[in-house]
């Protein structure tokens, strides 16, 4: 029997999944959270199965010692490597963001065109093709790998005429397609949304999967009677943060892309779970 | 007592140490070669000394595996973080890539002004001023980190609009010092050389260690009595590459930095030791 006041668990392979964090914080605001970021070991992108199911492995194996009652898997790459497989060996319920956002994509598009822009990894897996397909069978998905917008992103090139460049190369074969949805495949990408979208024009909707995650994770929260019903108490330590390395560096790029004012962040050895 | 036949044991955190190889291989062609390269751990240049100084602790315990007789660290931040400790905890004789371009860098400079492009790790470990100053104690040594040069060598943007303005707004301020001795410390970086020179222009001297590495690796072998004084024989593998992730990834770029045909890469479970 779970806890409802027991925290909830998200991990990705270092700071992008704290773009999930902030819709989970703005959606169901009574909820704990542990984060871990895999700092030591990102990017996960370009990285084989094995070892971002191995990695994730590690990651729920520490967050089980947190005692949470659920968890997000915040990396696309480790949604789609990994997930299947991990989600099987605990009883705890555990969501990745891949399938919200296929189905949001499904929903949202009128053309039956979708173009996913991930990490390598995840572009190779097809997952988010074979998510939309059982929604949508005739969909046409066409996945393109950028693997130069993590890097872009961590050097805070967020709007810059070099990442415009990098951005129209990467997008120019989705838009002679004629894509009219584009799911940000990465949580990494929902930074440069507006990169993206001024590249992309005003007829594709941009679809990030962090929004629907939150969403779904309510939902699925609700069924399961785990929703927090009270508030948790100031020096509750609602928010943890854990990390494989550089606590300071991820502090700082933390507290850019949420409000709530991180005051710190432990290192942990990930490779001993 | 080791053994003259026993192979060399080179390590980087990914491919970026080939090209500290390729300069073995043309310097000692007598020499057997084992290379890792940490492909699932890496990039190194973000990391902390605490992260990078255990990394290189393993791999190390995997060379010694390989029965080297020698080791080279080919990477500058685990030269610059780790070598002091590890090279204490074997008797193996071990040279990383900092030392050697330090020191053709002090004998380089006319005006005293040298430049450092490298890893955020190695900038910040500040050990190339630290070795320069050895030896030319009133050197003016300045660093600079270059995160997105990684990146876009491993995205084959070697000569390239984008990689250009990059490099110009990196190498400004060392423009504007009036350098004129620029060490490239870090082993992807030999792979811009070209698009380095040419915004530093002809009045500056590219130091790359990788030379200076292979040329007192041999001097060290000779002293050591450990040169290898015979060809290998055909079949007797030669030159063997092992790596932490994608080994098929690692062999496509290998073969483009280094012309002898890496036939294959083997993958290890580098965590394991």
């Amino acid at each position: 029997m779970m806890n409802k006041s027991a925290p909830i668990g998200v991990f990705d392979s270092g700071v992008g999944g704290l773009t999930v964090v902030r819709e989970i914080m703005r959606q169901i605001p009574n909820e704990k959270i542990v984060y871990f970021g895999d700092t030591a070991r990102v990017p996960y992108g370009s990285k084989s199965k094995e070892t971002v199911t191995r990695y994730s492995r590690q990651i729920v194996r520490f967050l089980q010692t947190q005692e949470v009652k659920a968890i997000v898997v915040a990396c696309n790459t480790a949604s789609a490597y990994a997930l299947d497989e991990i989600e099987k060996e605990t009883d705890i319920p555990m969501i990745g963001v891949v399938k919200p956002g296929a189905r949001v994509a499904a929903e949202t598009t009128s053309n039956g065109k979708i173009g996913v822009i991930a990490t390598e990894g995840t572009v190779n897996s097809h997952i988010y093709s074979r998510y939309i397909k059982e929604i949508k069978a005739d969909a046409n998905v066409v996945g393109k790998a950028c693997p130069l917008f993590v890097p872009l992103v961590e050097e805070g090139l967020l709007q810059d005429p070099v990442t415009d460049e990098i951005a129209k190369r990467y997008l120019t074969e989705l838009i002679d397609i004629g894509i009219d949805t584009l799911i940000l495949g990465c949580t990494h990408y929902p930074l440069l949304r507006s990169t993206v979208g001024k590249i992309m024009g005003e007829g594709v909707t941009l679809v990030n999967p962090a929004y629907e995650t939150a969403r779904e994770l309510k939902e699925l929260l609700d069924r399961e009677e785990l929703l927090n019903e009270e508030e948790p108490k100031l020096g509750d330590n609602k928010y943890r943060f854990y990390v494989s390395d550089g606590a300071e560096k991820f502090k700082r790029f933390a507290n850019s892309i949420i409000k709530y004012g991180i005051l710190s962040a432990k290192i942990i050895n990930i490779e001993e779970y």
